[in-house]
């Protein structure tokens, strides 16, 4: 085992997250990584292991890298081409047009993009629903990302798969491609309950529950969503979805902007995991989650960026910040969604969302290798009082000097080892040319 | 004036906020620069001008530096020393107690942390109010920053004039002491209507119109201010500073959080001017000031970021992208707080507050050459459909490659020219532990 080890993280703050949310101030602190696994912490173990590599800095900071609950990367393509618009204009005369002329090469290269914006802002793991999902899993091992990944299912033809029961081929093929991935795990689904007829809904349940694999799906993003619900069928989204004996452990939600206090003592009885993705919320319009009287009755909580044509970015520095404001806002309150349940949300809250608390979210030996290193020798870190009160409110995507994951280095000072960030720039300059002219 | 240019930056876009807020792309657009005036915009000046220092990048995006039209500068050494805590017990407790044992050196140094963050993230004016505003004058001076700065007043002593006799002969002096000064402009600073006698206010008054100097108070920032100022005065605080006569141009309100419909009308016939600082309202958990409303009014708003201890950062871009899609949500509709109106509040609108727009906020031949170059080329910028909308919603402080403020080049290459950044972080440091002993 000892000389496995093939690299030693070394800084001054360690942030593990395994029991309370606090930081460790040690000159020397060091983590060692063995193949994919955290084999040691503890005080300058760069001298132990001599043959490793040895990434160290004076201030930095040692914490797991973030995992964003909720993203769809390949939308990377379409930051910017349309925002300040009402929710319909924008999905219905920008989006879903472009969207129904996605390509392969397309999805490739725009979640190789956003997996680059990801690294760079300190993010080792995301929970992604999209089309092409094949090819997202290939952008995703290809770039030594972690993520849990499936094709989005709705009731009308997909670029992709064309009709439904091709989708639910594909999806199987997935499962049986990534069964033994190291990086990749595959997801069920369905966009939502307007866009998803009941019968897809438990068909997708049902695969989902054969396969072992989380069910991920939009919930209660905007009143007009509500609304249609009702009007079709009789009872909110929550609702919904429980009478269709969708609510369980396996679900991952995301928004939940628009429940009110029983359907959250529902969805902490059914255990359904809550994916919170504030910017997304605000810039739609859509609303704000009650996400600390969620926490108060004990839901599991992870935190997304949405995808970056509605945020407008995956870095999950400036959600964490946004997350902890806008609740202190939204309830008066300034003890609202402390920094630390943030941090908690953003790392072991993600884990937790993807059933993978016992490999990934915290820093101990025995677990994955996904970690970050910030440099917080910067000026708007200096001085530093608090270490989790600088995360979440000072520290920017960009202060993340030193990537590892699944135990390799992806990024080191700040130069991805992976990709070719220049390369791929250069082809999402004529993606973007080729998205602009789709109409 | 040929051979006088000293400077030539060359990009690719120029957004110079002069008429429309759009963006001219031109592979070479260029600004000349000689003193401290714009001298000339146009494609491959570099050429023309062979004498003159040449900042070229080929993604670049020139654009006005921005403004922060609120802010604290010296707060920076309290980042992160308590947050999460309601808003008497963090002032009482923590912010309060320590501020009345700063010191000169203390103020001086924290000042140049802030100015150090703020030209690094693309600000090159600030209006600020503090303690110890020769120092934070001498600090502006010496960091090449614009600012609009004075000394706060308030009932109780100061630990810099002890009474405030001494503090009113103080801010007479720095009148005298920058009235030629390039960088450097006084403003006269009451520190809100709860900490202030009408008497006092009303002398305050009487030194700006004096002066012809802005008049620069909090107002109106939170639900306990208000129901405060019922208490003491019957009446809100914008009718109690009406009802003193402050109410004019020439008062910079910063927060009026807490204003109705017929509030905003009364702000805008006396032509106040507005200081949004939308961040600090969050983290405080004051409210959502109702700013949409407050331009469809046609009143002047800057945008701001208050202290970093508040905040936590005095980052503009941050700012500028909370402050859109926080209105979106506020107000229910993705139309509020459009991109460009943002970018506005940020340049040009700042520099109306400051009473400056003939000056700065917008790049024109004969303005003071306060501009900041962008390095578009990142994968979070790319593809570039939009450039306001990727300045608001996706462009962090981190992308400013370049920085000029009054023709001088105060960052080159994210390299500040001015301070020595290195050893005033660590001074920094020592400054912290002394502010973490007081009590
Ligand atoms: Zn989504
Ligand atoms: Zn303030």
């Amino acid at each position: 085992m000892k000389q496995d080890v093939h690299v030693v993280l070394s800084g001054r703050w360690l942030i593990s997250m395994d029991g309370n949310s606090g930081a460790r101030e040690e000159a020397g602190i060091s983590v060692a990584i063995a193949h994919d696994k955290i084999t040691e912490i503890g005080p300058n173990l760069a001298a132990k292991y001599p043959q490793a590599e040895h990434l160290a800095c004076p201030h930095g900071l040692i914490m797991p890298g973030l995992i964003n609950a909720h993203t769809h990367a390949a939308m990377s393509c379409f930051r910017g081409l349309a925002d300040d618009l009402p929710l319909m204009d924008w999905l219905t005369q920008h989006i879903f047009p472009r969207e129904a002329q996605l390509t392969k090469e397309i999805v490739y290269h725009s979640t190789l993009l956003s997996i680059c914006e990801m690294i760079r802002s300190g993010t080792t793991s995301c929970n992604d629903m999209y089309l092409f999902a094949h090819e997202v899993a290939r952008a995703v091992e290809e770039a030594g990302m972690r993520a849990w990944l499936g094709e989005v299912f709705f009731d009308f033809p997909s670029p992709n798969y064309g009709a439904l029961e091709n989708g639910f081929a594909s999806v199987e093929e997935l499962f049986e491609v990534y069964k033994d991935s190291s990086l990749v795990r595959i997801t069920v689904n369905p966009h939502a309950v307007y866009t998803c007829s009941p019968v897809l809904l438990q068909r997708a349940a049902a695969l989902a529950e054969k396969q072992h694999a989380l069910l991920h799906i939009h919930l209660a993003e905007t009143k007009d969503e509500v609304r249609s619900c009702v009007e079709r069928y009789g009872c909110s989204p929550v609702q919904h979805i429980e009478n269709l004996g969708l609510l369980n452990e396996r679900l991952v939600a995301a928004h939940c902007v628009m429940v009110h206090a029983e359907e959250i003592e529902l969805l902490a009885r059914r255990k359904v995991k809550i994916a919170h993705c504030p910017e997304s919320n605000m810039k739609l319009a859509s609303g704000i989650a009650p996400v600390q009287q969620m926490l108060n009755k004990g839901l599991t909580i992870g935190l997304g960026t949405d995808g970056s044509a509605s945020n407008n970015d995956v870095d999950m520095f400036g959600e964490m910040s946004t997350a902890a404001k806008l609740q202190k806002v939204h309830d008066l309150d300034p003890t609202s969604m402390r920094a630390d349940a943030v941090l908690r949300a953003a790392t072991l809250g993600g884990a937790a969302l993807l059933g993978a608390e016992t490999e990934i979210g915290s820093l101990v030996v025995g677990k994955k290798a996904d970690l970050i290193m910030l440099d917080m020798n910067q000026p708007h870190l200096t001085p530093l009082y608090n270490p989790v009160s600088h995360l979440v409110y000072a520290a920017k995507g960009s202060d993340v000097l030193h990537s590892v994951i699944n135990g390799k280095v992806v990024m080191r000072h700040r130069q991805l080892t992976t990709l070719d960030e220049a390369a791929l720039l250069t082809e999402m300059r004529r993606i973007g040319e080729t998205v602009q002219r789709m109409r």
